[in-house]
């Protein structure tokens, strides 16, 4: 092998939200990228712009199906997943296909190229939890037959396979839990709360709040959270690590009013029932570990990762508004 | 369809200790079975008694891998899997593969043929559990990356899938928690204590109890066992039910103690270190919900099913004994 070969990071799910940050980040680090994406829920839009780079390259394949691949690669990063809450009821059997069949290829892969492989798990794994903020050692508190199911299960599923890969194979291995995480290029139809308040916002309707929006959130700019990724893929800590920003905990209520504020909307705010009944009520990341660990700490206040993503989301609306088919 | 077609039952893990006294059970209320195992941990001996019935066929299959079967099923029971602690290490992988490509299979089995599909979980699926006894509705208190991870997050992510086909598909499913079932027919080298103590017993060495034998047990006779699975699977109960026997809690220590005095033996009780430190302390089934919809209690006293537990050991015993290979 030479010295000078370009090092391969292969990203599952490199056309979603994160996966795509995590293509130019790589790219910006002298690597080159395999971007795998089903465009399930990833979106050819958000690598657009890497097209042309000539360590880009896109393969559409579905990690749930076995993975065939005629290059050396030397990281592999399991970002593919359905992963927003209007996906668990009609991608329900997707989802868990992509927990173990996707994860289970992936860490195939991994083996036979002796690859690093990095499983993104998520804050989904602690359920509704009893403690707070929840570190790693938190067991969790997970409903396995509940709607939400599908995807926590599968997750935990996949840490558990990748465990097991680890100890039976002896293939390195890093299990990343993702907390809630916002910024550019998330999907406008997500269903979660920020582009949600931003797109009503921008087109000065009415921001619908789920129940009385006291229920709080903790939340992670994209860049600090590609920060923490990236540090984590280089060290060589095995065990879970935590990567979200617990010092931006914020209302639901309290957030739609600062989104109103910044996209400078005239959108009254409105409260309806709340339909996921089973939504954790509360969620704040431990990061202890990323600090000792990593040397991580998230850097971008939610004032200015708010302003990027109202950014991103009046760009994206006018352009669609301009191309209207 | 006539009305006289005799209603098939595929009992997959059918050649295991449970799967086999179920294949006996669902002969003898008239059905024809299909035994499905890969023999990794089922035995042919557990139904040698069966072959030459004309309602019984045995297919060597592994449910991992898709299942094709040409004949018409009424019912398809998920009893495969291996389940001993000891198989936790060596057979990580299949156990995972198990939970979620078996039971994958089998789901859409069930979903070709339009049959009932039953899950058989466990009792694992709560961990080291925080309250006790544990009900349906406790969530449970599982490690998901630890060495015990492989069985029991394969079988919450079996429970999810299930559930997951049936809010999707609309097929009929029965999930089953099993707690700690003895008797015979249990594997003589599955590392637990009811077949070490009793073969321990039986050869009058000295009987091995990992730490202080404090740590307790609730143990069910499989006859009990395989009535609460042919009523559970016969009801129309789509939601977990447990079925194990909360009224036999007993500490290591005092199994050791019956055991030896029912096989009359002269062996000595020894305390070694315990190898497994993260086995539950206590687990103990609530039962109410088999009780009210069921109408199912076990009937039988720990005395009466070690007895018939001994003597089935001691016949296997002496059968290897006259014919050493």
């Amino acid at each position: 092998m030479s010295s000078h070969r370009k090092r391969t990071v292969l990203v599952a799910g490199g056309s979603g939200f994160i996966g795509s940050h995590l293509c130019d980040r790589f790219l910006k680090e002298g690597y080159r990228i395999l971007c795998l994406d089903n465009l399930q829920t990833g979106r050819t839009d958000n690598t657009a712009h890497l097209v042309n780079e000539p360590d880009f390259q896109f393969i559409q394949a579905d990690i749930a199906e076995p993975i065939r691949i005629n290059q050396k690669i030397d990281y592999v990063l399991n970002f593919a997943s359905p992963a927003s809450p209007v996906d668990f009821d009609p991608l329900s059997i997707e989802i868990m296909r992509a927990g173990a069949w996707g994860t289970y290829h992936l860490l195939e892969l991994a083996l036979r190229q002796n690859a690093v492989f990095m499983q993104a798990s998520t804050s989904e794994v602690y359920g509704d939890p009893l403690v707070s903020p929840q570190p790693e050692s938190y067991w969790g508190n997970v409903n396995p037959i509940g709607r939400r199911s599908v995807y926590d299960e599968a997750k935990r599923y996949a840490e558990a396979l990748t465990m097991a890969f680890r100890r039976k194979y002896g293939i390195e291995t890093r299990i990343l839990r993702i907390f809630n995480t916002y910024g550019p290029r998330m999907r406008p139809d997500d269903g979660r709360a920020i582009p949600n308040f931003i797109n009503q916002a921008l087109k000065g309707d009415d921001i619908t709040i789920h129940g009385d929006g006291s229920q709080t959130r903790s939340l992670c700019y994209v860049d600090d959270e590609v920060e923490g990724v990236y540090r984590l893929l280089m060290s060589n800590e095995t065990e879970p690590v935590n990567i979200g920003n617990p010092d931006t905990e914020v209302t639901i209520l309290k957030l739609a009013e600062t989104i109103v504020r910044i996209a400078g909307s005239k959108s009254r705010l409105t409260f309806i029932e709340n339909p996921h009944s089973d939504d954790p009520k509360r969620r704040c990341p431990d990061i202890a570990r990323a600090r000792k660990l990593l040397g991580w700490e998230p850097r971008v206040s939610l004032q200015e990762g708010l302003r990027h993503t109202v950014d991103y989301f009046s760009k994206l609306m006018r352009s669609t508004t301009e191309k209207p088919n």
